[in-house]
């Protein structure tokens, strides 16, 4: 049993935590991956990284830089990454070439970022044959850089109201695009600012002087030569955002571009030579790539909780802060149990958001195959769970995110921390790829189809076992009670879960229900209930959450790690049960005496999770290199460097500032002058 | 009745919701700033930096600029500041000075920042006569910066380890300063790392070879002359943070520095020539102008909840988004219940936090006045509130300022929205002057002395206004039922405030004794139950912003004004109400009937208010100037100046950026000349 960590010249305080860890955190690593092979490609790139100068150079603490620098060294750090990835990636896995990605260029967005992550799905998603012939090979490539263009200024959400619009000519063959007003510029693609040469495009399709709803196509907006914008385009940057500065987010107009017919995606919907327009299969199979990228979220959010969480935590082992006994001398700030309450949830938490991940990527997969296959039926329950986990999962890693950063105090507010950065890259997640209440309006969609159906009794056609739940019929009190052991203990918390995910489902249903019975029309009715139907999606979502973290922990087979798993679940089903203990007790499922057993479980839990917190951070097999964070070295060495970080401050290049005298210096002066006189 | 901020050219959404304003903004400005004085003022200095072009042109729009430029624009801004001050504001009202100090260089720090805000109140506070006589009107002409260093690196809330010394050297008649470690680097204080030339340092006091606890100094850091840090002394920048970066916070260490006895402030404590050392009155004293501080975040706090919340409001009637009945039109966002329920709230809580604040600034200028007749009586339950409000508010308003921000979409994510650096400002309240969990702790402390009294069933001395209603007794059960009028009800969800906190404060207590009897010392004990106590302070906070809005709204006398309000109470009461009603539930103080009540008046609420959302937020009478943000334009002309502001970036300097063709524009030809091989 060993922590992979525990090296020479470490900060003590650190060391006597790894010196304890009773399992291998490299064991763990491998299920936080999803295999052993990941870690250890893992390692392998970080060995290549560290041996050869000109990666081991690439630096992506950005903090000293100017946006302008910042893009450079990210582009600089890309070139390095896109002649070395080849070399030591198999470049079929995209989790290894991505994990070099983060090396180099860290998380905060690079050139090909959107190219990779959103158009390459999107045109193996939407391209016919023909065209996926031509343009995913260059693609793969990185002969050109792409990006995703949906989103305009004045319209998110609703694509229905795009305004951009591509209309067939039959003349000639070809789409014209164009942004009629300031309010139809497309707004904020990633790399669409200053990296990307050709978009795909999302605009009305007009044809025949008919229109038929947004479809995507290929547009070049960058000279293959010059890089110089495409006549007739406007392109640039939208300025600098609370996170994500790396990546130059851009803003487009379009005026009259022509494009040949065959630049629009036609795997799906298609426009003849004449401009006969004919539908897809399924409507919803333009979005994919959207489905895509939510799958992937889950997972992404996970990581950059537990990347906050690792430094939150080998600080609280570090800090000391306050005596409990006079001359006992300072305790570690992570001994305090207010402390433990904002730092060791998160660690569950990001936990549970990995395992939940795992789980809504192989569903993406199997989706893909199954509509290979032309069988839609589990795209609306992919759809559902993303769009739940995706809202609540992106909304508590910020937020814990945000609980690490406070408990590292004042030194959390600086970026020396490493946590601002983290915190903008994170809650960005609440706002892109469908803005966090709408997602939960989404899912609600989902459960309101279920709702009569659990009111008849039974389900009308087969329900994913996600959904299972809602049909079951169960005591209207909780069983919690002392006498339980662990695992049936789990069972009633997560039969209080689904009690009151089943009970806020039927309440928005029944509210719902009673508004149409009123007379207004269903969508008026649904925006009457929005705050029911958010709450249920949300008590819907954690169900998800905890049923699967229970199942990977049953599932497991090492004893060692179901040791230490198994404290983490503890406490994270009964952090999540004094989250919505109001719920429990509203309609008097849990009593007053089976809260007092969870809260008493809860801080027991703290204990057990205080005792291996560094050691399941250190799981995460996070270099210092990803970190970027000073209070989160390894090797606890934090104060030294805290002050040789700051000697880099741009500002700390003048003794005095070159402005000084002219301005406060001299105001100094006149004052003290006039105060003689 | 009118909206001063209806004018010709606004956005018509924007221009129709202040046409329907039932009441007069500028009265209820007078509220908002504590009298009308302070509206005419602000009147007048608006007009004075909108009519002289050299206020004119200063912004406080740093979006664009790197940190040294934006140093540069603040010093600059700063001159014109105290050149023009003394013109337009009367000095002896520190509100004038502050906000032509925030017309013109923003919120988020300016050289004299620390000096005015902390140095002076420091001095006023601890200074003997002699040392007021000679450092405070120096001070207050500005003929020199000075700043106040306490925290330390690796030392912040536990003031009993700092590292720093001030060793009495009876034959020299000097203290010499010294940094013994890296750890005890001054670390965080604003404006010392380039501005200050002058520190009020806190050290631990040594005389004859005992020492008596940290006390505080004054030090010259940098040359009169040439600005240069003087002999012995290490003093930088410590690089850029999530906020207040206009701010040089700074890093020091002192090598042997020597200063005059009288360079300790002698107003309290004393060091007679010989090194005698004499005590204080009253131990805390010395902490006055921290309690200032504290007492000036809460209302502070809530501006910045209330900037944000202008922003989100206006957007939200601007922005459309969604059909609800298809062809009629895209919606505007704030007339969704899920998003009213986002950003209603948060006005409710900014005035909520006003309010608060007049009250504990009347307070603390109370307390000083009762200090200088030798009466400290007060100072303990002033420590208490503020360190609860302080803990709480600035929770709270950097959450809603969050919500605010995400309430705007990918708009709130960029800086155009001003939203971050808002955040960035008022999150910082969460750290500074003391970190919330500590301040929590603190106020539970003074809870934990009236418990047993409570117990007993009398205070055994009297009680303030605050805490009075600990010792009620009142029914078990909510008396919340349909049949209330507003202050029957607003009663009952007060009283249930007041149930909870004294429920959770005897509880903790309970556990406390128990711990103790357990044989366990009592800072064990108290260590063991940190969560309890941190809860009861948080219910004791509410019960106090709430009667404090209460009594407000009762008390006003203008009847336009207080419907408004009295509709803005109500959304408050129940909003906080769902806030806490698990703890509600808890013991069946209220019943599922009566949080279903609440829920309909919190929902009823929630379209009063918004009906007068845009007025309510235009009260606080903010100029573009100061809020600097695209989105919460005055006239509502979001998109266009969205667009006019993103070309701005320093990036779109360039139409293809220097670096394009030796990185990213090499790398994409080499990949086309290889595939074409």
């Amino acid at each position: 049993m060993a922590n992979h960590c525990l090296e020479p010249n470490q900060n003590q305080d650190l060391a006597a935590e790894r010196r304890l860890c009773p399992f291998n955190t490299l064991e763990m690593a491998a299920k936080l991956y999803g295999g052993e092979q990941f870690v250890q490609a893992r390692k392998r790139i970080q060995n290549y990284v560290e041996s050869v100068p000109e990666l081991k150079e690439c630096s992506s603490d950005f903090s000293f830089l100017t946006r302008l620098e910042t893009l450079e060294r990210v582009a600089r750090n890309t070139v390095v990454l896109r002649k070395h990835a080849p070399k030591i990636c198999n470049m079929d896995e995209p989790y290894e070439y991505n994990y070099l990605r983060s090396l180099l260029c860290g998380d905060d967005g690079y050139p090909y970022g959107l190219h990779f992550s959103m158009v390459i799905p999107m045109l193996r998603g939407n391209c016919s044959e023909e065209q996926a012939n031509i343009w995913i090979p260059k693609a793969l490539n990185g002969e050109f850089i792409g990006t995703y263009a949906q989103t305009e200024m004045a319209h998110g959400t609703n694509l229905k109201k795009l305004e951009t619009t591509a209309t067939y000519d039959p003349q000639t063959r070809e789409f014209v695009l164009n942004s009629p007003t300031i309010s139809s510029a497309k707004w904020i693609p990633g790399n669409l600012g200053k990296s990307a040469n050709f978009i795909v495009v999302m605009a009305q399709l007009y044809t025949l002087g008919k229109c038929y709803g947004p479809h995507a196509f290929m547009v070049q907006i960058r000279d293959p030569t010059t890089h110089m914008p495409m006549p007739g385009v406007e392109v640039g940057d939208i300025g600098p955002k609370i996170g994500i500065n790396s990546n130059d987010n851009g803003y487009l107009r379009l005026h009259n571009i022509r494009v040949p017919r065959l630049n629009m995606l036609m795997g799906h919907s298609k426009v003849s030579l004449e401009g006969k327009f004919s539908a897809p299969v399924h409507s919803k199979l333009a979005y994919t790539s959207m489905m895509y990228v939510r799958s992937m979220m889950v997972g992404l959010m996970g990581l950059g909780l537990a990347q906050a969480a690792t430094i939150a935590t080998r600080y609280g082992c570090v800090r000391r802060q306050g005596e409990i006994l006079e001359g006992q001398g300072e305790v570690k700030i992570l001994d305090y149990q207010t402390h433990q309450y904002r730092i060791l949830p998160q660690i569950a938490r990001a936990y549970a958001f990995i395992f939940a991940g795992h789980y809504s990527r192989d569903l993406y997969f199997r989706v893909m195959e199954d509509i290979k296959k032309k069988n839609t039926s589990l795209m609306a329950d992919l759809h559902a769970l993303n769009s739940g986990l995706k809202s609540v999962v992106s909304w508590e890693a910020s937020q814990g995110v945000e609980q690490c950063r406070l408990g590292c105090g004042g030194h959390g507010y600086t970026c020396a921390s490493a946590l601002p950065q983290i915190y903008g890259l994170v809650v960005g997640g609440c706002t892109y790829e469908g803005e966090n209440l709408v997602m939960l309006l989404q899912l609600a969609r989902y459960l309101m189809k279920l709702a009569p159906q659990m009111v008849a009794g039974r389900p009308t056609s087969k329900v994913s076992e996600i959904a299972e739940y809602l049909f079951d019929k169960k005591s209207n009190k909780s069983s919690l009670n002392k006498s339980q052991n662990r695992e049936q203990q789990w069972q009633s918390v997560q039969d209080g879960f689904e009690h009151v995910a089943r009970r806020l489902t039927l309440q928005a249903y029944h509210k719902l229900t009673s508004f149409q019975k009123k007379g207004y029309p269903q969508e008026v009715a649904r925006s009457k209930v929005g705050l029911d139907l958010s709450r249920a999606s949300k008590a819907h979502s954690r169900t998800f959450l905890t049923r699967n973290f229970i199942n990977t922990v049953k599932k497991e087979d090492s004893w060692a790690i179901k040791e230490v798993l198994s404290d983490l679940l503890h406490l994270y089903l009964h952090y999540e049960m004094q989250d919505c203990r109001a719920d429990l007790f509203e309609d008097g499922y849990l009593s007053h005496e089976q809260a007092e057993i969870s809260r008493d479980e809860l801080n027991k839990a703290l204990e057990a999770v205080r005792k291996n917190a560094v050691n399941l951070m250190d799981s995460f097999d996070f270099q210092d290199r990803e970190l970027n964070s000073q209070l989160g070295r390894k090797d606890g060495q934090v104060y030294e460097n805290l002050w040789k970080w700051a000697q880099n401050s741009e500002i700390n290049k003048h003794q005095v500032l070159p402005f000084h005298h002219e301005t406060i210096g001299k105001l100094m002066k006149e004052q003290q002058l006039q105060s003689k006189l």
